[in-house]
């Protein structure tokens, strides 16, 4: 009977590698994990659309969504209505220069004064495209995670409380956001 | 002899183990095929040169490319040659003020009404760099796929059969590109 | 003794799946380095922020960074002092219409001749918020990969000797760039 033969280093050998082998590909698994992550740094009015769109489609695939907002894009987030109470005078005053949300945004090419803007609209209710505040609100309600970069929030004079979403978007910084993102399956910059 | 030892129950833990190990690996293959995929969305003649500088230098190195279409940049796609026979009123006025075709694309700074871009098209001839058109055509002749979001088509009222490369564009929503580019190994925004 | 019954064959097919395993593992595990890389296209001083605030978060991360400047982006790395001395009468002239340094770009949005800019950097120091040169100088410390694309150089007549870093910016172009890029966890094209 050759059975006999078999040496235990080699099983041992054998049970060592596969150790290895398993120790290593939970490691991989994490890696890669279903997420998208979008960096929102432009706030042009066109541009959030696509952000909303592929956030949107990410979505309904089934990944985790991360926006990331920063600069021009943190304007999208100011709420209509909400004011914040007691704002310093240069923060009140530097509100005035940036659209209050996303649907003042201008567009980045042909906005006309507003005129290719509401020629645009137009075109999206004859054909029955959602709003860009109707694919926000569905974001939210899928479970987007939005988060706000703390540092244009300080540059801008943002304060939490004009935003909206009743406080369910989290000011981070950028090194929070990123290692979320670099976990993910694709992280754009819009 | 020791090897008699070997118990038959950890021999068939190994292999379930190596099994386990076995099936998670074509998994994790997959996961990332060799593709690249660019979101084209701004129609200005320079990002256009950079997607499609990118574009062939992946396909170069052997990845699959998906160039995805989007807003401002499917007029990139326009033949200047096609008309499209019966268009609405509406969408040939609309047509005018879009670029007809990439090479008509304007320069996103330093334009000055046509002058830097005739300039930079000077700069190019003089180095022995090759023109937008030509990158299109190798990008095309390499087998880069052309993906016309279908959204921003009916937005901009762009009919296919005014569109460069006989049909070989093909109309998709965003969640079938997004589908594609999420097992890639990049994905950009340009 | 049941032991003896264990079959050197199953031993030895056992051997060579985990070695085919093994063998795999180490390509999977290199297919994903750490290492993050950006496309730096856009010039203006906005964009250039984000750019090395996401490189300087991403090396405190502990990844690699690459940093492709090309197109507008190039002008990013003259430096303020240096000047080339034989450079012909053209790229001379082009040279005057491209800001000399990172710190001299205009912001793409509410710039207002230089104003907007100048009121930003009072917001930045008032909140203890780092210039851009700062920043560039930490990524240049941290070992930040500085990449110049040479299409972009010879397009817009920049030479190696008027930029920043005293020879630490490599030229080369898109196919070696992208190598590098698509092994890494994250691609940003800004």
């Amino acid at each position: 009977m050759e059975a006999r033969t078999i040496d235990p280093a080699r099983m041992s050998d054998l049970e060592a590698r596969i150790a290895a082998l398993e120790e290593s590909a939970p490691r991989r698994e994490t890696e890669k994990c279903d997420s998208v992550s979008i960096v929102c740094f432009s706030g042009e009015w066109d541009r959030l659309f696509a952000v909303f769109t592929i956030a949107n489609g990410a979505l309904a695939l089934g990944q985790e969504v991360h926006l990331f907002f920063t600069f021009w894009a943190t304007a999208a987030l100011r709420d209509e209505e909400k004011k914040s109470a007691n704002k310093p005078l240069m923060n009140r005053l530097l509100g005035k220069f940036l659209p209050r949300g996303a649907g003042r945004a201008p567009l980045s090419k042909m906005n006309w004064g507003g005129l290719g803007k509401l020629f645009l609209g137009y075109r999206m209710r004859k054909h029955g495209i959602g709003d860009l505040d109707e694919l926000i609100e569905k974001a939210r309600e899928m479970g987007a995670h939005f988060h706000l970069c703390d540092t244009s929030a300080a540059l801008l004079g943002l304060d939490c409380d004009e935003l909206i979403g009743d406080g369910c978007i989290d000011p981070c910084g950028v090194a929070t956001f990123l290692g979320k993102a670099m976990k993910g399956r694709m992280v754009l910059f819009i």
